[in-house]
């Protein structure tokens, strides 16, 4: 078992670190984003170095006492919330926000600085740090790594973990592992930077990253465009990508749900199609010079015909930014409808159409709801959430709770699906993982975690259930 | 201690897997492409399903017998190859060479495929399967990925594992994990592809493998071009990634050294240059339709001057075809010559052409020697190898055998390069993984092998010292 974060550790936390700040977690540190779980946390430390990281650590190590690495706080699976259980250190990394070193190529940057901060950094260098994400002005590379973060440029420049080099992290004894290369190939050895990218903190504590910086493209192009079906969405990416191969950087579907939802509770964004389509799509381009972006998404829509019913193409940065506040509305609006149930699923492309449509009968058997369907179908990435009929509220569906996911993850996994896309495990999504991931796999995870971490001080409860 | 795989135990395995193939292991099991290194092996076994590959390694595991998994043989550290201790399993993949699904995302495809045939197929499905090497007819996928092999289109494409989606592996006691995902984004729990891929065989034996196809270009272009210095290389580089980001999928760097070697001892090539220049690059690109490659390969040339002081573009597929023939005998004609030492060695960008420099001055101190420097320069990789003056042989440097490496390593060390970019470790880097490794990494990988592999029967030796 566990020991407490007491007053009576915060005193050997002082003593064994001297100069760190150590105080008790106010209450923002003890929330998440979705507001339905409280946390508990005895001590808050903000270690400025990766040696105060490591000597924290060590002393957690050696008494036992769990550790809760904090980053922005914007998590939708409670990987930064331990509810009971003996109260831990919560680590936030917010002191360490330093840009260490940046070239044409990589951007070296300490664990605590926002994602917003890194691309910020690289457009500053003429660059382009491809990674994006709502939650950007205050995820924090850190929780950014170790969730494996995607949003909606994954289609053409990957995950979180593509775009990274290099970690230095802490394990659970203190050990630091120094891996800042600014290095494409690399094979000396197990790729830990991959296995702590997504483990959610359970397997050490990420405090420096090396992240790729990339040209940006020539011509940028954005456009959103109508189409009769999700199938019909897949169909055009078909085309664009056999026409703008590698060039296409963001496909996200979009549903009439949402859109009505806008139109209802807001925000009060500009709405492209006065009549709102069943299913459109947002589609972005970065190309090579020579070629006019508006120009190849007129050919796009014009070699599309029969697939696309209607579009609109930006015409300039203003137009560009409306379109992508629409999309980035969609969660805000979820929020405020208030839903039943979320679901940040992923699907085989061949059977992400299938899938909708299956989903969406199985659901509709189980009550009068409403489903919004949209995300990052390139990637077969949906969010696929379940809302209140009209004029009735989430009590009524609190019967609900259990078989709505249900019925969404079973389908998921019959479709050889996952029922994590891009949000991770945290506390929350622990049982399903037992339920839907492989035998094999949680075996070696359990293995691999009890190697590393033989206490269980490391996020204790996220993504492996303790034992 | 491990027990050897006699002829008893080939009966054990006989008695525990029925149908399985066992033998004893002609020479070509026991050889490594550079005859270097002569591998000892008591039993030959080539499972036929995964089912089969569980039954041996849970029947080597219970007997405390070493296994090597063999896939096409052609890796460079001694991977595949025991000298001494107890003789090991040999197990070959060669007869899991199925393709058991593709559709336009993903190719799933057993580890025993050579990775031609992961090309072809892809081919034949109008994808591409982008990775390439030079030893593609012969390396199997197992092996590829067991390595983390990458090639001439990592610039664009990145290494093996960038393009493979999941696995299915067998971990040491005979469990099965499997993950042949064909997702995109999956978030559910430790990145267990990425950590058995590049383990060289020493956590898992990978049996087969969900591999990303991709979009063809609509157009491609194949240049030489001369230019004065690594450093104008890396200049040009900079300006074709500028002029069309994500679209140059291969960049190499050709030193006069290897030209002239071409010269002397063949293979027979075209040579675009007749004064065979210092230092030329070839490079690749891929254009989405619109454009005409030869033309934005003139305009490059065109924006480099004062940086290219000749080039060659080739206007067809068999000038294109010549150019790849050039690059691609540069190790065959290596191999005539008969290299004192090979290094595959990466460095950070900015550092690169410096390190080239500073490295030749260090290894013209040691002795009077040729060196060949060539290959992937976009990803920062290089091919860096000492040959014997002319009219020496490399007999003459016998003394120097440690000398070299160590010098050239310790520099790459001390300019945060990477002693092993694109072959691995295998047996021939141990040493020098435990020199210049983290200490921090070498520990953890330590952990995770003890846990997953507790009798360290999987590849032993490979990677990590056997204690």
């Amino acid at each position: 078992m566990r020991a407490p974060a007491d007053e009576t550790f915060a005193e050997m936390l002082r003593a064994a670190v001297p100069g760190l700040s150590v105080g008790a977690p106010g209450a923002s540190y003890l929330e998440e984003p979705r507001g339905r779980h409280k946390g508990c946390g005895g001590v808050l430390v903000k270690p400025a170095s990766t040696a105060e990281v490591a000597a924290v650590l060590r002393t957690c190590h050696a008494a036992g006492v769990g550790v809760v690495p904090y980053g922005g706080g914007t998590g939708l699976v409670g990987g930064q919330i331990v509810e009971d259980g003996p109260a831990p250190v919560i680590l936030s990394l917010e002191k360490m926000t330093a840009i260490r070193a940046i070239t044409r190529h990589v951007l070296e940057i300490e664990a605590g600085a926002t994602l917003q901060a890194a691309q910020d950094a690289a457009d500053g260098a003429e660059r382009l740090f491809p990674l994006t994400i709502a939650s950007q002005g205050s995820a924090r590379i850190g929780g950014v790594l170790a969730t494996n973060a995607g949003g909606v440029n994954v289609l053409r420049y990957g995950n979180a973990r593509e775009l990274c080099l290099g970690v230095e992290a802490v394990l659970a004894d203190g050990t630091v592992i120094s891996g800042l290369k600014h290095l494409r190939k690399d094979n000396t050895g197990y790729d830990l930077k991959d296995l702590l990218i997504g483990s959610e903190g359970t397997l050490g504590i990420i405090t420096a990253a090396t992240l790729r910086l990339l040209p940006k493209p020539a011509a940028v192009g954005t456009a959103m465009m109508v189409v009769e079906s999700p199938s019909a969405a897949l169909e055009l990416l078909e085309l664009a990508e056999a026409r703008m191969p590698g060039c296409v950087s963001a496909f996200e579907l979009i549903s009439g749900q949402g859109l009505r939802f806008l139109d209802a509770v807001g925000p009060d964004v500009h709405q492209p199609f006065t009549t709102r389509p069943d299913w459109s799509v947002l589609i972005e381009i970065g190309l090579p010079e020579g070629l006019a972006a508006e120009e190849a998404l007129a050919g796009l829509f014009e070699a599309a015909e029969g697939l696309v019913s209607d579009g609109v193409i930006a015409s300039s940065e203003n137009q560009r930014a409306q379109m992508w506040a629409l999309r980035e509305s969609l969660p805000e609006a979820n929020k405020r409808i208030g839903s039943i149930s979320s679901h940040d699923i992923s699907l085989p492309l061949p059977k992400l159409a299938q899938f909708i449509e299956e989903a969406q009968v199985a659901l509709r058997a189980l009550a009068d709801i409403r489903i919004n369907c949209f995300g990052h179908v390139g990637d077969g990435n949906l969010h696929f959430n379940a809302f209140p009929a009209e004029g009735r509220d989430r009590k009524e569906y609190e019967n609900l709770r259990r078989a709505i996911p249900e019925t969404v993850y079973d389908l998921v996994d019959r479709f050889g699906g996952s029922i994590s896309a891009e949000h991770g495990i945290g506390r929350l999504k622990v049982g399903d993982l037992e339920r839907y991931g492989d035998p094999g796999k949680l075996a070696a995870m359990r293995a691999i975690k009890a190697a590393l971490d033989p206490k269980g001080i490391l996020n204790p409860g996220a993504v492996l259930a303790e034992r």
